[in-house]
């Protein structure tokens, strides 16, 4: 043993030889396998892991063994045999119970009935007397999902050597949305090309495809709709049909199943019929022909995710028919496949008296109406993927219909592909709030998983943020945005700072200093854009169309409500949207006492105040502030705080790789100047309207109003 | 050393260990420096280098510090020191002979003058009576280019008892020309986005900016224009300039200039004139006035390259002024500066007689009135980028112009991001083409390097093939020809197999049947391509606009030049372009002997005939066969060339790195169907006019016609 670890030593001054070539580039994401840095917990692991063993032949076993050889290996420095008996014991046996006879002298029933189908059990004990750790599930993808559990357990130093673990997903559909053109190009995408080639489909199988599948595998993460809600009607034909079989086909080892976006006007594109309708029988037939084709090609194809009548897009208020007549025209055409419908609340008029009342003002007449077999997929918020929106009053609304929830990974409102924001505070705080809908306790969480209404069709979706980038997210931190969308998709229950802490170990180091120092930039990034973008419940302030930047005086839109003088409503008296009964009284949509909280001005939480209210410019706050003062003093704290990132970052040069940590060094300094526009650009504007001074003691701003309003971005990525 | 070699053996085995994870991704090009894998070869290295010198403290110099660093690392597989003096001899001394007091021991004054600016002198000798390898040059560039050579020495297995060489540039400007849009896209791109992320830049340096300025710099490639023909004028704004100047910070120590493409109206949308005609003050002043702006942030800005009048992109002709009209305007901008033109000949109107003697016609009576520091580029052929044309006559017919180089990398008619073809064949082709502008040994070469006519400002330009793919160019075989290319612009002397030689063993093996087996592969793969897409100087039949695929039905274009009908000119009495006398006399472009030999249908060599002539389809050919029968035989030989490239591609499986060899095999996989193609869709075509069957023996295509007709590709990449 000592033999091999001079030989690791060297092997790591050898590699350090050709640093620059050898850099790490980020494409290995959150499993890179490198040597246990921690001599004590490496001889343990050694110790307790002398083989390993994986029963089964299935093609998700096939994948599992590769990974275990790989990680195991990789980890621990050494060949790590693959073996078939117990021997002297330290062994790691994974597989089914039914095909390891090995498990079966263990009683694993109870522990296996709660892991239910995809999940697993991770314990220590005696087989045939001797030492043992198991990695036990009903599933061969229950085996795959340990078997990356475990790994994680090495990867993240932890002590194995008193295991007992049940881990299973709280809730069923756990997918990842792509936006992604079939041109190659991704909206709101701000890492480069999509990673699906459809051009060199279905013959061309890149490597990036499999580690795609494994990298969700590892998350937990068991569905992927491929192309976006904007959706070409072309991937319905069989040519594209074809490529996305071969990616189901990569995929389906590792318990990925393939969805696509529906075009609803498919049946006249594609069909050469004269209506879409619903009521058409030809309509109907045409979808039922093209689902058994579909499912000809991929038997275990998932289903369509579907944007209607939204933004241009086609749908069955085009024919009369409510959202519902829609979904269930799709839902009848998959059903005897097994497949399902996720039909997006994402509705809106261009003209309305508050947006954000829309989606409940369409949807909650519709409740009870959808097929059994139907997810309304609902934003987190009653907008669009704010840096902060209170909860969509959907949840807790439709108690007879599966609600599923849409997270953005991709940062569209949020810095987009260069800013550094863990986004697990953003999905917790949403899946934490209360929906009071049965009363206290009744989250979103629990809406969503199902167990507040007994739903068991549940489900939570994450619009990608991957690109071709070699790192895949452009800012290596988006990662960590998609491994917690996963990870929380899987068990709700976890905290950010849980997982930021298993990220960092598994992505930079786990060193203590670098763990705490990183958990503390991430824990909080997300507040930090809030505070110099949208402080206080502001919200919509963008640059037009690209996003990009701050935009609040944005007001030539001819849809009202594309400008952003719609939402944050600025005069000379105040600012903020009232929606209390004075205004458009969206507050009613919430639950008491939710609804009573919000509508008071005094007990509305400051971080909803101007969502909720048109609140004085010379309101005095809790704080002793004015509310001018306060917004001010917030643009300058979100600054402050992205400068307090650099300094954490920079005290960790020498600590993580160097390559990572020059690029990451690059990003804050963008996003530095970033802050500092937004704060800039946003407090003149609002001046404008408050005529307040910036508080004494903060630096002043050095460019003019017009100059932030003159600066255009004709190529801002993600505006395709 | 017995030592070290017994812990590299046990390195590579434990980077064995995590194979499928560090599987070769193709990132590294042809700089691998992996260890040298002849145990002689590499005893000889270890013996002849037993330190490194490397004199000066340019960033260029320490460019080639960490060049030489990594590269003898890798390469002699053990930390090689560096040292500060001779010692007991066997260094390895690099510098410039004003840097290097070492060398002053040694004459290499006559050698010296040879290598010129950017060229180097590498020889064995002694130095203080030691023992030493030179590498000296009498510029820090030259030293760096130096010290890739002879890294590539060591990389290709040469022998470095007995050295003595002297390198320097044939042709002064050698240039990549990239066809990137300022919103990432590429066109005639088939490797995924830019890799110039304009978005991030200035402060985010993408390590791949300097691997880029690396691989060039190792070829020798001295300027890059950095945005696409089809120029967006909002590159030449402040915002954008910036940017540029960050990347030309970034290429300086690597010898390498920056160049933009230039919108000729840049002075009416940019500077709000009501002009840009030449005669205007106005406008001359505005590009003066951009050009001192461009210095002031670039100081050794190298020009620009402007595509005027042609396919819709503003100019000149505008005004009723000439092509040099407009060059000259912007040539006076940049002179003050040392700045250069490159005025394109790629003009061309829609609908004339032969479009493939407009070049000649536009740009022949103006030779000897552009500007000294103008360069006309113009393309191989008189068309575009065809598989196979003959050369341009401009060369040949503007003796008082400098007249420039234009290739095409990326293969826009070549297969695409697909096909295995290495493109020194073609590039050789047309350099190694006699003119006979001043009799016998004319060739286009001379012309280019201006030993013909004695131009000291001469230029070679290659429309790049890279984007953003890790691997840089799609299929890793796109790399061969960036190589080629570079080679080629430095020492057109070279012959294609030595280019493919140098090429296979440092990007996939020294193993003699690989190299061998590899070159067959590389060195016939262009003439595969043109027998299965067009043969016997059949040319522009390919997809409309998107030029994927075979389109020899496209005539529907408004533009007639722009239909396949238009080029081969099929019909019941036979098939080609009579460019005799009695049709368009575009022979008459070519100087005798050509010019006869080319009008005349015996003589004229074969890859040739449906290029001058129109052919009876009965025509009795000198291999005994009628005219259909050999068009069909080169369609069904270039098939079984491609299976053949396949055969002996499935031979190497276990010779080259495992992801190197599988994404290879399913390129060819894709060629091979695309063969097919190729092949049924032609035949069938052209059938319907020959109206005679398919020879004997020969398998019949499984479509029809008609099929062939109904495909379309809306998302066929590089359209943009």
């Amino acid at each position: 043993m000592k033999r091999t670890l001079i030989v690791l030593g060297l092997l790591i001054t050898l590699a350090g030889l050709t640093t620059d070539a050898r850099a790490d580039d980020g494409y290995r994401l959150w499993l890179k396998y490198d040597l246990v840095s921690n001599p004590q917990k490496l001889r343990d692991y050694r110790t307790s892991v002398r083989g390993w063993m994986i029963s089964g032949s299935s093609r998700t076993i096939q994948a599992a063994r590769k990974e275990l050889r790989n990680g195991l290996n990789g980890l621990l420095g050494s060949e790590i045999p693959e073996v078939d008996g117990i021997g002297e014991g330290n062994i790691l046996i994974c597989g089914t119970y039914r095909d390891n006879p090995l498990l079966r002298g263990i009683d694993l029933k109870d522990k296996l009935e709660e892991a239910g189908t995809e999940g697993f059990v991770i314990m220590t004990g005696k087989v045939g007397g001797k030492d043992a750790i198991i990695v036990a599930a009903n599933t061969d993808i229950g085996v795959l999902h340990g078997v990356f559990d475990f790994l994680r357990l090495l990867q993240t130093q932890r002590d194995i050597g008193d295991l007992d673990i049940v881990s299973f997903p709280r809730i069923k559909l756990r997918i990842l949305d792509h936006w992604d053109n079939l041109n190659g190009t991704v909206e709101r995408g701000y890492a480069g090309f999509s990673i699906w080639n459809w051009h060199t489909l279905p013959v061309f199988i890149k490597r990036r495809y499999i580690d795609y599948a494994r990298a969700n595998a590892s998350i937990g993460i068991n569905g992927t709709v491929l192309n976006s809600v904007n959706a070409d009607p072309l991937i319905l034909t069989h040519r594209y049909l074809v490529k996305v079989a071969a990616l189901a086909d990569v995929f389906r080892p590792y318990g990925i199943k393939v969805y696509l976006c529906a075009n609803f006007d498919a049946p006249i594109t594609l069909g050469k019929l004269k209506s879409a309708s619903p009521l058409d029988t030809n309509v109907r037939k045409w979808w039922k022909d093209k689902a058994d084709e579909i499912y000809s090609l991929i038997p275990d194809f998932g289903g369509f995710l579907v944007k209607a009548n939204s933004e241009g897009q086609p749908g069955p208020s085009d024919y009369g028919l409510t959202q519902a007549d829609g979904a269930n025209l799709l839902a009848d055409a998959v059903r005897p496949h097994g497949g399902i419908v996720m039909w997006r609340a994402f509705v809106y008029t261009y003209n309305p008296k508050d947006r954000a009342k829309q989606a409940c003002e369409i949807f909650k007449p519709l409740d009870g109406k959808f097929a059994s077999n139907v997810l309304l997929q609902i934003k987190n918020g009653p907008l669009d993927f704010q840096p902060r929106e209170p909860f969509s009053p959907l949840f807790g609304a439709m108690p007879k219909t599966n609600l599923m929830m849409e997270f953005q990974i991709t940062m569209e409102y949020l810095g987009q592909g260069t800013s550094t924001v863990f986004l697990a505070s953003l999905f917790k705080e949403t899946l934490e709030s209360d929906t009071y809908a049965k009363g206290k306790g009744s989250t979103v969480a629990k809406v969503v998983d199902g167990s507040l209404d007994g739903h068991t069709l549940t489900g939570i979706a994450g619009v990608s943020n991957i690109g071709a980038d070699r790192n895949w997210t452009g800012n290596e931190f988006g990662q960590s945005s998609w491994y917690a969308f996963g990870r929380l998709a899987w068990n709700h229950d976890l905290t950010s700072k849980q997982i930021a802490d298993e990220w960092i170990r598994m992505t930079f180091s786990n060193d203590a200093e670098v763990v705490a120092s990183v958990e503390r930039i991430m824990l909080e990034s997300r507040e930090n854009v809030v505070n110099y973008m949208d402080p206080l419940g502001l919200n919509m302030i963008f640059g037009y169309d690209n996003h990009y930047g701050p935009g609040p005086w944005v007001d030539w839109s001819p849809h009202p409500d594309w400008n952003s003088t719609y939402y944050h409503k600025a005069d000379s008296l105040g600012v903020g949207f009232d929606r209390t009964k004075t205004g458009s009284d969206a507050v009613s949509q919430y639950h008491p006492p939710l609804s009573a909280e919000f509508a008071s001005l005094t007990e509305c939480p400051l971080k909803y105040l101007l969502w909720f209210h048109h609140v004085p410019w010379n309101y005095q706050m809790k704080s002793g502030k004015t509310l001018w003062d306060d917004i001010c003093y917030h643009y300058y704290a979100g600054v402050d705080s992205v400068r307090e990132m650099q300094n954490i970052w920079n005290s960790l040069k020498g600590k993580i790789d160097k390559q990572e940590w020059n690029d990451e060094q690059m990003f804050l300094d963008i996003q530095e100047k970033e802050a500092v526009w937004w704060r800039n650009a946003c407090a003149l504007y609002f001046q404008t309207f408050s005529k307040m001074p910036i508080p004494a003691g903060l630096e002043k701003p050095d460019k003019t109003l017009e100059y932030y309003e003159s600066l255009k971005f004709p190529n801002a990525p993600g505006t395709w």
